[in-house]
């Protein structure tokens, strides 16, 4: 049986009792809806201002739901972009959530191994295919790259977002590998069975 | 939801009603313990010989227990290096077979995007490191990394078994990638619930 | 002649002087010291919650002065990993910010190349080897090279800080790109003349 | 001079006289045509089963002659692939098999090297690339990449023939890398003067 | 600061006074148009067959100006691949001339680090786009790169021109790199200011 | 059978005759002393100043035989580093130059398809060791490489010359690709068989 006990970071983990108070709030009302905290958040609660910069940013990027980019869609760019660079804190959590937020329980762990050939539209695979090469060949991406997904009916917000989604999880990525942090047990399961 | 009607190859597909009475049992005996028929059986059926061939070599390699080489543990070479090759198939069939056969519910899902990172021991690592080496970069494996594998404890025949999976599966993985073969929907949760 | 006049964005420029008032004064600040805005301020003004968090994480990470990593050393790691991502803002803008925090001339130019023969020391040596693999390949960063850090003498925050100042300009890089910001041509000239 | 001496495997090698029925009989076949056991026949034989579908899977796929694909064309999908993974043994012995198929005692060597400039004509030249791209990047093989050899005029059964090639080769090359098998000297010079 | 004082090669440094007549005389040349001597000079007079031989290419590359392609342009072509190959010597010096020759303080420093975003017109952007590919990975050239190059106006002296300039740097860059020639510091500030 | 009428090159060809005196001579007694001119003279002849340069520093390089580098030796780091670029002429020509050198028909072969395995002694291996690395990732290089070939007898000259030899071969390689140099026929068969 895989050890659920070893660390879930490379560095000190602070309490997060001792948060200052709209952290404190951040943390306590995420363990509540999702009866466990997330392991990136007790990574980086030793560090309260980054930690509260990265969850505004995180928040102002998937939390949102537009025609062009919903936030199912917007959880699968983080797992095809994070499986790409192998964060499996990234890949495991993020595709849990999206097949909530897809109520799909096959899709993500397509996406996650080869989202080319995973039953995508035509808008979603453009999508991830930008995403994707924003992620691993940066200086790759071309004007034509972003007038294609207008073409598909995204919004400049909606390209905007696929760039600083993918750019995001970029450093998402590299924290959970710097910090060795690893997913918790909880998410392998969450959204694979019908309620 | 994913749509699970998609055709399971590229190519022309035969009744398995039709194939010749040793691989017509064959296929019968999979169905039956499985309860559904793999989608790789399903796309060789239309080549008999291939078929044949191909079932013969991966059990003679897959379903050994050794003290250097558990039958779990050549799941999870499978995973690491159908991983590596982006193979959706082989990283869902396998990696619920792994989770079978190492009672583990988890593992396969480490092993699936970080190799590096998941919780394995020493020999663990070094197979999966010698394998995905094999696969990846196959002119760059030395006889040191032989002897590696050896100092873990393993026989002549678990190192050689090694390389066999791994080589198996880099041949499996293209077949499965040329024919667009998609796993079966009943692999994504198998072996994820105590029994 | 580089035309200087091409837009700083590929998304639309919202005008400073509609932010909100922590913000204005943040862009008034950086306007006054540097004598002009530079680009990526301009770029996110029209997301304000990205940009707020954006800044208070650069903040955090870029302006601390420790003995285990000055601040021109964290512009170091700005301008290896950015050139490795091919980012033309960050290597432009933060080259020069290296320029005057070093006191050097020529260190940011040849790390900008070749970092591996740029003159550092084998304590800088360490730190741009880490943040470089981190940046590029970021499976690959091991325990062994945390603890290489931290026999150089950088404390626990300070290789922290290593990990993160380079996965925030993962984030910035895609960015820049995504959006194709140009660096201000004041920036080329920076430090390089003696005050 | 060459140490032709040198062992044919890194794993115990059995003498053909102690095979099964059937495999001695092939392998006193080959011996007899060949005027020499060709040294992968002899790094096979500790593993019978193995050795039964590896030689029963490949003559399947290369011993066929069809408008679409014909035998020296398989052979040069396997010079291609092989040297893309830089296999000695396959790249000499597949090359003196293709030179006396094809009839040319130059095409392989070029095809070796550089298959791109390679004089082949357009049918040949669109087989070798869906060939290597398979062997290199398999996720990247697209349904136009069939379409094309489609419209090249190969059947089903041959663009099928064209993956499986190169997926069983991709096999054998990680084979012969494993165990370090050299090509048997013979290869070199086969094929290379008029008869 | 950055030490200057490092030795200009790994190899032995001949006195310039020891050249044979003809070298001696283009070595106090450059000298005296310079202001100071270019470390390659320095480092190549060891070997003054090779040097007369380098230098006797380099001008017959890099001193014409056609319309086609300017001798501003053809540092630009030094720049870009000089920068793929991580070359400092070559991105250093090279982007001094360019300045110089282009009479742009900034364009250099943006080709260096992305030429696919710098400033540049249709033809300057597919010479580049050649010379980088043919620097990076030269089997991939074909026909309609050339063809793309007459297209916009280049001579067959031009296209030719593309392919010497990068080919002769592909040699240099690794001369460089092989006895780690430093860039003079003179050239870091060449060209940046208003003569 | 293979079209040997193909061009020799992509651009125009001169007629030797044309050619200054010096040059005339040295094609003259190439084409003697072979039998036949190689194609990459007469590809070269329409530019006299750069052939002229090319060959003097070919013969400066590869006509030299000491202890710590033969002039087979000086071959085989041509073909292993011009096998790296896929470079079919410089494999099949310098191909048969090694076979002839060295005295061996086998040697070359294995050398070209994979250097690492093929039955070198420990000094030809660091020396293609050190001629790969700086002819594919020309920055990895590091002092410890020249070390290590030092270590193994070669003099400072020797170790020069495996740098230079590879340098000279990264531009002899892309202008063979560049304009599309074949080899010549006769290289195939040089050197294979006993005289």
């Amino acid at each position: 049986m895989t050890d659920t006990s070893q660390p879930i970071s490379r560095f000190p983990v602070a309490d997060p009792a001792d948060l200052p108070g709209d952290l404190a709030e951040r943390y306590a009302d995420v363990q509540e809806r999702s009866g466990f905290l997330p392991n990136v958040f007790g990574a980086l609660a030793w560090r309260p201002a980054e930690a509260r910069a990265f969850f505004t940013m995180h928040d102002a990027l998937m939390d949102k739901d537009t025609p062009g980019l919903s936030t199912g869609e917007r959880e699968l760019i983080v797992v095809a972009t994070s499986a790409a660079n192998s964060c499996a804190y990234c890949v495991v959590a993020h595709g849990a959530i999206a097949r909530i937020r897809m109520r799909d329980p096959l899709l993500a762990d397509l996406v996650a191994v080869d989202w080319r050939k995973a039953p995508l539209d035509d808008r979603q695979h453009a999508i991830l295919d930008v995403a994707v090469r924003l992620s691993t060949d940066p200086a790759a991406v071309t004007p034509a790259d972003l007038d294609r997904l207008r073409a598909h009916g995204l919004t400049e917000d909606d390209v905007w977002d696929v760039g600083a989604i993918t750019a995001f999880f970029a450093l998402s990525n590299r924290l959970a590998h710097f910090a060795a942090i690893p997913p918790n047990p909880e998410f392998h399961l969450l959204g694979r069975l019908p309620r």
